[in-house]
């Protein structure tokens, strides 16, 4: 019922609900080019004919992955994401998770924050994240924890525009 | 002063400096790209060989300066923007605006709209928009005139993941 957003918490939950809603809308535009791109087209350069398809979005799921430990509310599930996606660039002589296995932690990554997201009391998203201190958020409390979720949906957006690249028929 | 940013208006406030910052930080990232690439890389194809860099900067333009009368704030400044950059699809044949023109009309919508930004009260934010119903947002308070700026600053991101196709030193 779309009508209890504003009865169970008011404006706090509305916000939540615009915020959360961009990301979602960005997660299924991933997850449809995930359902329209083949392994080997993920494996081409995406990227200025540098980073491949597969290496976006291996960086797309340790940063996701990333979001629970920054929100405070629990532990990265593929650390090694993090090391190969995240810390370093890419490398074409690297080896990487193969495609199976970026499709299957990008997908459970996701279930787990979606998981976690419904949870979380409205309150709490307007709490200082992890990586601001407490003397910075008292001076700018709008760097919460659901500013993190607005900034990581752009993230996605902006690395979704270089994927299409790779599959010529999706729209621009 | 930041401090400000609570006692004004609540968490209202807090909500639109939120969604505005992250706005302008995608703006400047335009701006920045702007600032790097040339008026000859501007019209080279930017995605997928298709739409020119010249192309995509007019249709941000374009949207941009139809935010004011979504928001019902105010009237285009450019409305061939949107009849050519908007409603049409790339033509490498048509005359359009030349970079300069562009460059221009970028700079004007966008110096116009954070006019505008900083004059309305919060609470005008959380009103509905000229494209929704009265009756479907009695039903999703959240399709607010803020909610477009998250669409469209996501927009602006996937965009901008575009352009860097055509300035090979900028970061991915």
């Amino acid at each position: 019922m779309t009508t209890s957003i504003i009865a169970d918490d008011g404006e706090k939950k509305i916000f939540v609900n615009m915020v959360l809603d961009a990301w979602r809308t960005q997660n299924a535009k991933v997850d449809k080019f995930l359902a329209e791109v083949s392994d080997e087209q993920l494996a081409w350069p995406a990227v200025l004919g540098r980073n491949s398809g597969l290496y976006v979005i291996g960086h797309l799921t340790g940063v996701t992955d990333g979001l629970l430990p920054i929100l405070g509310w629990g532990e990265r599930k593929y650390p090694e994401f993090e090391e190969t996606f995240v810390k370093k660039p890419f490398d074409a002589e690297a080896k990487i998770a193969t495609a199976a296995e970026v499709r299957k932690a990008w997908k459970c990554v996701n279930d787990i924050a979606e998981k976690k997201f419904v949870e979380i009391p409205p309150d709490e998203w307007f709490d200082r994240h992890t990586a601001v201190s407490e003397e910075d958020f008292a001076k700018e409390p709008h760097r919460n924890r659901l500013n993190v979720i607005v900034n990581r949906t752009n993230h996605q957006s902006y690395h979704l525009g270089q994927l299409l690249f790779l599959t010529k028929n999706r729209e621009d």
